[in-house]
């Protein structure tokens, strides 16, 4: 199939925007294959996701800039703009646990992830060797209290120069600083084993072991510079009982950690994850 | 807020479908409120549910007369049309088991269903009582293998009479004979006790059990005249261990057959469901 | 079956509690129907269930306080007894939301809890007309900030002389004070609508609504005067969308709160239910 | 901690079961660990599984020898025997697919299997790479319709010099013949990709794209000479719809596949699965 356009916009609701967008499209003979809106009638804000195959005659990037004026211009909403043909590139940071580590690589080998993986930072040697089974390129940046302006400045030099659309922190064990935050120029994806806001902070399975709660769970966020508080991607539970200690909770956690980051980075990618104020709206 | 038409279609995909539709009811001053489509890539066929407020100049029933018109004569598309200000009217069928009767009763008083509860047909008397306590009418029509005919053709006869559009089996415990489905006017939606395919028929309870299965299920679907083999709206499961013998299955698989029946029957009260083929498309 | 014994008994763990206890019931001629144990290897706690048919010589009052001798004396372990041929009785207390309320009167009427519900205590008068309906009596004991105290000394009184075994908040809307709970003589149970320990206090819905979860939970807990905060009996989740608004949220969530309050109530009115430190066992 | 004698026992139901098991593992200076047991009352069959730490003073067979004099003789029950410190030899037959497989292979590396894994045997060299990067013998036995008793004679062989404990049927695409099933000498765990009865056979997710289910499943069994019929240890399942073909079934599928086959594994390895007929007792 030739390269398709997809569109993520959101705005002020206003009459025909559905017409408005399939009509542009139509008109210029491309063809829409996806469209899905949603309109939050509280705040009375509309949303839509829309892919399609620009005409065989047209440039597709003189289409995307044509559709960011009508968009922008003429119906003065907000627009994320991508192409199907241009993969997005990846990263991770890991620190010692590998279990998302894996998932994803393995994942991304067996085509699963449409984007892809440029390498591994790190602020451990611990997952060289297994990076390198992969054959994916494995950057060690030590980081202790005193270096860690220089490592993260280290790690945003490595980011831009890569070109990393995305970065994914499977198990990283590092709060990233306001500056890193401010200056990282693609979105970051943390996994949180805790079913947030429950048990946001450290040691969230040993926190759920001690409230006695009765399903653990985990949560797939963007990373804002509020700790644990960034949009919520995704988030799943597991059914947990009185015969399992803290050991048993981080085991069975795993499996949900590796699922649910799994599945908010495959949406990310597929370019169906919209996010305002402090929340998204995924498109299925 | 004022009356909407709600749209369900689909046909042979086509370039520009959302684009004419859309356009259409932008171009009569109407608003669309919800639209939402589907392409089948294996089978090439187009799905669309849209919902929108027309313009206030324009008589409701002319606004529906000319979208069919566009829909079925111009896309050449098969259509559903219904209008939010038509409260559909609903009756149940119940036997003696009265876990989905008292469900979608109390549903239906706390203004769950966007419906009007019309009344109880009966084999059995059993839930006359109850049915009066609710202020339905209860209407019993004894069957028996030689008044079956008979008995059905009493059964049609108030059917039309009330008007009904939708019979919902709350586990009835008749099958209906293919004479009454031919002649039956309305979408007829039954609950059955398994997670079909698996069990079909009689005592599907007693199938798990001796089968040994970790999860049951129940399953809503339209009635056709394959027994327990119509197109399937909703299905949910609920786990179970050797610690369950049959009478606790019977037991937990109640809750189930509440919530699949109940939320089968929102669904197709909310026009999101298209049967096309043995199969429906359900819109979120 | 004739007349069975229910023990839950747990404290520190030594060699060869679980041949002691049956070992116990075996020489006076008891038949174990069920015996579950679980080790809490952190804190060396043993916990066991048990119940068994005394013999047929045997008074089974007599059969009790021997039990209890020979585990609060000399294995010095704490025990709760109980005796299968005696009905919990049990009350609920209700505002004006209905549905926890008919959930629980149908599920008694179907004879799915083991127990007599003697009646329903209301701060407003707007379920008295369903209570009747089933035939319970409704007590009207308004609440307000002045009479708080005094409703409260009402409320006791009428527990106490209908000797209440368990007190069931279905939706209750008002908080408990500090002084009802340390006089009260029952357990008391509450649905919580949200998934504890996220959400708790007013509104958990929009609090839920606003942070943009992925997942709604509903909690069943017993009671204390840390408010949310008892030990949790059962949990659980329902998936929502951001087509989800808070209304939507509150509908939803129905029907989560019925299943996980009659989950908990069952499994208490089974005597599964251990309470230790702010935790529960719950032996399936 | 020393090792332990893990005991899986059934049998027709007779008084005092519990005491004498428990009764005697006491007086010989023994500790239990764990006890759990179930009563079927419809079939009157009584289980358990106990495990216990014999005293320093006993050898450990011996105790084992004792024991099953005690259960088979004495009780009249069937009995399966295991000591901790044994850890059972597993092999996993592959063929081309290798989501399963890498699965399986990753939680032998994190220590979550309690066993080791000896090797992989297939029919195609597809997973010989990926294999020697675990440091997984790798055995490569061509299948045809000619070739097949040969082949299978060499695959058992294989299984008995290495003395594998459990074999593992990680997505092998090949039936096994009844000759090899009679004799095999250990279990054979297999995973089918539907949710059991449901879709036995070929291209189950096919078939469910084809019935239109709205949830896919997996089912983890025992494999016997009846094809996709033996006792089932573990199913799950994940919702679907109408947006996903069959290629995203197969997708989803994966995942199910892996954590079902997992869980199997991993309860099977630990002593916790009891066949009897054609259905298991998975103590929890």
């Amino acid at each position: 199939m030739s390269d398709s356009v997809i569109a993520l916009l959101h705005g002020p609701d206003q009459p025909g925007l559905v017409a408005k967008t399939a009509g542009w499209i139509h008109q210029r003979g491309g063809n829409v294959l996806h469209a899905d809106q949603h309109l939050d009638r509280d705040e009375n804000i509309f949303f839509q996701r829309v892919e399609w195959q620009p005409s065989a005659d047209v440039e597709i990037e003189d289409e995307m800039g044509s559709f960011r004026s009508l968009v922008e211009g003429e119906l003065g909403m907000s627009l994320c703009l991508n192409r199907s043909d241009r993969r997005p590139r990846i990263a991770l940071m890991v620190t010692k646990e590998d279990h998302c580590f894996h998932d994803l690589a393995l994942r991304h080998r067996a085509g699963e992830l449409d984007a892809d993986l440029i390498g591994v930072l790190s602020n451990h040697d611990t997952l060289g060797g297994v990076s390198a089974s992969y054959g994916l390129p494995f950057v060690h940046i030590p980081v202790t209290k005193e270096t860690k302006k220089e490592a993260e400045a280290h790690q945003l030099e490595w980011l831009t120069e890569q070109k990393i659309d995305l970065l994914i922190l499977a198990r990283y064990m590092q709060v990233l600083s306001p500056g890193f935050l401010e200056e990282v120029e693609c979105p970051v994806i943390n996994i949180h084993h805790s079913f947030l806001p429950s048990f946001a902070g450290a040691r969230p399975y040993h926190q759920a072991h001690k409230r006695g709660v009765k399903l653990i769970g985990a949560t797939a966020h963007y990373v804002t510079q509020d700790l644990d508080e960034g949009p919520i991607i995704e988030q799943d539970v597991a059914r947990v009982s009185h015969r399992h200690g803290t050991k048993e909770l981080i085991e069975r956690g795993r499996d949900l950690e590796k699922l649910v980051l799994a599945a908010a980075v495959r949406r990310h990618l597929q370019h169906r994850v919209l996010v305002y104020g402090n929340k998204t709206v995924v498109f299925d």
